[in-house]
């Protein structure tokens, strides 16, 4: 039931470079593509195994043969259920709320949980550096839950971003003012940075704050993961300001 | 350099079986290697690629090919350094203080982030339920960085455990008084739940009080990742006792 072009195409779509020029991108598992189809995305294809077949009764779907799911899923075992979607047109970025910007991170599981982050969190827009791993990415919609279908992830150069943003602007440090003793705005530009090198020095001029999240205990740690330091902030920013 | 028998030990050590028959764990990278060799870990064996050898001077190291490593990383891209040490003797959990209890977390990434969490945060034990991921599972020691050598990590069936727990026991749900407005004491007892279903409900005649992070914006996401609500609550029980 499914043409090797289809086949082709899907696995096309582990590429950043064949999704932009497709202008497509695939999730995977029924909880995930549920979601997406309820959101304001457009589906493009949907592929089921015979056993989800019944969960999308009005729906045209590909029956596909756990083999065939196998060749093109992006999961060492795949869900039984993948569908094709095409790349929503990101909005303009709205700063009348918190904006996420994000220099430089280069895990998809990172970005994943971020972007879902900012989803709890209500935030509406993350703005990339080009560096960051891009959000269509298999395994960043794996982590991000539908949560993509709601937070608009755009991606730019960051300096003149920044230089033009109307909003004060806070990057996250080792070393800073801690965030438990600041009184944030209602609205503001919260800046999280690579994995290994934090925030480029060179965005150091277009930042008005730096803060810190505190250890506590020995101090030995070294740092914390990305996500989880951006989950601290963002809770503090949300219920302190 | 290598011989067929070490590698073939190190290999096992994939699975917690032959981890546990060994006493033996091993983890990657020139980075959280030298962590752990700083720390009270009892190194067995370490192994670098020719690039690495002038890393450690000090020491007796076994040179290894990059093709040899390939066989025992558990790494895509083996780092050139891996050290096996001997498994640490876990330790009596110490009430003094915070006690951070998981429940079925099976996710290896979460473990690790979590672990790293209450490092910073100065929590030094983790109470797992026996269907929590192994502590020594690689691709937890991946994502705990040298976290692992400063929190004790225990496995046991947690309904004695908590019965017998002497501090107030909080339970993170869904539903519950907003993180953000409790009270939290100097030491307690937070426990986190599975992935999927959170906290058995076995669990809940043990519980004193149900917690949750209160979602903001639209009410949209559907959960936190267990990982990132771990760094919320335990951020604000740090910066609220």
């Amino acid at each position: 039931m499914v043409s090797k072009n289809q086949l082709k195409l899907i696995k096309s779509l582990h590429q950043k470079k064949y999704r932009n020029e497709h202008g497509l991108f695939f999730v995977e598992g029924l909880k995930t593509v549920k979601e997406l189809l309820n959101s304001d995305l457009n589906l493009f294809e949907l592929y089921a195994t015979k056993q989800y077949s019944g969960d999308f009764l009005e729906l045209e779907i590909h029956d596909i043969t756990e083999n065939d799911l196998k060749k093109i899923s992006a999961l060492r075992q795949p869900s039984g259920v993948l569908a094709v979607f095409q790349m929503p047109k990101t909005r303009k970025v709205d700063f009348g709320n918190w904006v996420m910007v994000l220099d430089d991170v280069r895990d998809p599981g990172n970005l994943g949980a971020i972007i879902r982050l900012c989803d709890w969190f209500g935030i509406e827009h993350i703005v990339c550096s080009n560096e960051t791993v891009d959000v269509f990415n298999p395994k960043v919609l794996q982590a991000t839950m539908g949560s993509i279908a709601r937070v608009n992830v755009v991606y730019q150069d960051l300096e003149p971003f920044l230089a033009k943003a109307s909003l004060p602007v806070y990057g996250t440090y080792m070393q800073g003012a801690s965030i438990y003793k600041e009184d944030f705005p209602k609205s503001g530009v919260l800046i999280m940075g690579n994995e290994a090198n934090g925030i480029a020095p060179k965005l150091k001029a277009n930042i008005d704050k730096s803060v810190t999240i505190p250890q506590f205990g020995n101090l030995t740690a070294e740092s914390l993961n990305v996500a989880t330091a951006t989950a601290i902030v963002l809770s503090e920013i949300r219920s302190n300001s």
